[in-house]
């Protein structure tokens, strides 16, 4: 589907946003911006493959050839795609060398390989460890970086929301938190509870079906050492464990499903500690003494992915929403209402992405077809450029007409017209 | 103009590339990113102040509060702009500090100010030393910075242009080339010109101009210093003086109209030292062997703002043109054809920017609107939002009825229809 979408939007030619502007005759269009390297994650070896996932697809549709670092935790699947990627730019006639695979890099090499004079620009799903070194190194080359690196995508439950779906929320979270044993970047790692009867009878309602569930397996040992540390971290930092907390007898890499707990007071005074994330299927609850507090600990959050505020559906809760909204979205790449961050829909309007540290850069998403193709593309510009040199998207007449174009500051797919 | 067109943007809101999927109610615009530091240039204390320049007019018609660096070398200039705009924002009831100003800083506190937490982003325009030391600090802090560092805007003269227009060619660069004293971001310090006859007799025409033309005045005795550090270190690098490369007599700082002379295998030898800029009027003329060597000279050539080709109209350079242009389009932000790249129209499709090290990142351009905005915004996306929660360009109803929005991949001015 990703694939398809990205194929149509590079046919099609809307997403280089072509503009002109007959008077002056300057004309410009995003074109491919050269050789983009992709490093895939561990946790989606079908959609974010390094090598048929999210951001090849957007740096092949963007028209860019793709080196592509395939994740040692799944190198089988990998090939497979890099040998039907090779068949497909044979069979499409490409250039030799179009698309390309790489395995296990060090540090040095995928330096090197990001701040390299013919590289164009770079993608990168991973841990904030690996992301931030590569990062450093491509910024001193001015060379774009996209990364995808940690979020622990905050969820706030407002009184309302409790005393009128209490079950239905801890439906939802439990289901979203535990899918894929909790290795999803829009994971809910962080849920802010309100303090008393009700925030005391969620946390037990979804500490049931935390335990009622069994717990799912973690990607490789490495994640299940990552997972070690990051719970230690919380708990050091004064988090205590509700139901969990230890690795799962018998069923190769895992953890219990871990429910964590921490008061208020505590998360505002030590947020920076209380943020990691911990990849995999736990979740630690803030228990806020009031909504002043709830506003308080959304200025402490750091940049994420998403935040959610699930509310009463009859208002009572808009007073407080109108104070934690702007806080928050200033703060995210996608704000939710009632609902839980886990599905990102391959759809224009999508925003995978988000301020710093959950990305490189709060301007791009690495989903969403037309935006994320315009991540891999340079902004060319043409001046006074005799017509028949021109891209075919910038001459007077629309090639195909489908494409929209931005011409004299309106939108439209017809032709110039003298 | 560049106010006013910043102005009718903001109010008109069609750059924040409003985007709605009906079906899956998912909804993204470009929003303000936050606090936006703006570093003003010696070269223009009118049009790219730090005050009410580009940077300044896009981040705050992109909605963000602004804090300008006055250079140090128009103070006066820039209070005046500080008071206009302070009065402004308190005409039109903007909240306190939404515009501040600095003078002087040092190196120290700039990195500080540009990482700080509570800025979004930072638009810095001046030298290529100091600019990277703001780069690596807001880099590591993972805050967007946009930088325009130094560009020499290579110009090629094919063969066929100076058998048909030598004169006018001569006369076109000489006027570009002195405009200001070639104090100007897209002045052509680089002219690339075939060896023989015509070219030789194209240089001499270009020294009769130099030397008829009167020196103008550079800005100030920092220019002046910078001016013969750059100068020697191109004589140093295998160039020598046709004319001027003296500083002028009795005109305040100012240097006589410089013009260099290169053969081609010294510049592809020693291409990185004979591409330094010397900012002002001054300009090297590569003398290329044949149509390989020009090749081989785009080849290497740094990221620039602007590359020129003139040619000749019968189309008999287009074999030639078609093997640089290529070459040459993927290191400039603006490819000119037959035209001097001096003048920088305020226009959508303009595109002042280009790769590394001309700026930070190929994609932004800091002239030409609406581009120029989403520089100073971050991408904001609403997943099930209640319609009365939305900003109003995304519910809907098109507030106004002007803005153009993406809905289910159409641009168009219309509402939501059910």
């Amino acid at each position: 589907n990703q694939l398809r979408q990205a194929a149509a939007a590079a046919r099609e030619g809307s997403w280089a946003l072509p503009t002109i502007d007959t008077k002056t005759n300057i004309r410009s269009i995003y074109a491919p911006v050269g050789p983009v390297v992709v490093f895939g994650p561990n946790n989606f070896p079908f959609a974010f493959n390094g090598m048929a996932g999210g951001d090849f697809a957007a740096a092949v549709a963007a028209g860019n050839p793709v080196i592509a670092k395939g994740h040692s935790s799944h190198p089988g699947t990998t090939r497979l795609f890099a040998e039907e990627a090779l068949l497909a730019a044979q069979d499409t006639d490409m250039p030799p060398g179009f698309v390309q695979m790489i395995y296990r890099t060090t540090h040095q090499d995928g330096c090197r390989l990001v701040s390299h004079p013919k590289i164009g620009a770079t993608g990168y799903t991973g841990s904030r460890t690996a992301g931030l070194v590569l990062k450093e190194a491509a910024d001193r080359a001015g060379k774009p970086i996209y990364l995808e690196l940690s979020s622990i995508n905050p969820v706030f439950v407002l009184p309302g929301a409790l005393e009128e779906r209490m079950e239905e929320v801890a439906n939802q979270f439990t289901a979203s938190c535990l899918l894929g044993a909790g290795q999803f970047c829009t994971n809910p790692g962080l849920v802010i509870v309100p303090k008393g009867d009700a925030g005391h009878r969620f946390v037990q309602a979804v500490k049931r079906r935390f335990e009622q569930t069994g717990p799912g397996v973690l990607l490789s040992e490495s994640v299940e050492r990552s997972f070690s540390k990051s719970l230690n971290t919380l708990l050091r930092a004064g988090a205590y464990v509700v139901t969990g907390g230890k690795p799962a007898a018998d069923r190769g890499y895992g953890y219990q499903n871990t429910l964590l707990e921490v008061d208020g007071d505590t998360f505002v005074s030590n947020a920076v500690a209380l943020e990691t994330e911990v990849f995999g299927n736990c979740s630690l609850f803030v228990i806020a003494d009031d909504g002043d507090q709830m506003v308080r600990i959304a200025e402490r959050l750091e940049g994420n992915l998403t935040g959610c505020i699930y509310s009463h559906t009859d208002g009572r809760d808009d007073a407080l929403y109108d104070r934690i909204a702007p806080v928050l979205r200033q703060r995210v790449g996608r704000l939710l209402n009632d609902k839980m961050p886990t599905g990102v829909a391959v759809t224009p309007a999508m925003n995978h992405g988000g301020p710093y540290p959950a990305t490189g850069h709060p301007g791009f998403t690495s989903v969403g077809i037309p935006a994320s193709l315009r991540r891999f593309a340079m902004l060319q510009c043409y001046d006074n450029v005799r017509p028949h040199r021109l891209p075919p998207l910038l001459r007077d007449k629309n090639p195909g007409g489908r494409a929209w174009r931005l011409i004299d500051r309106q939108w439209t797919r017809a032709d110039v017209t003298a």
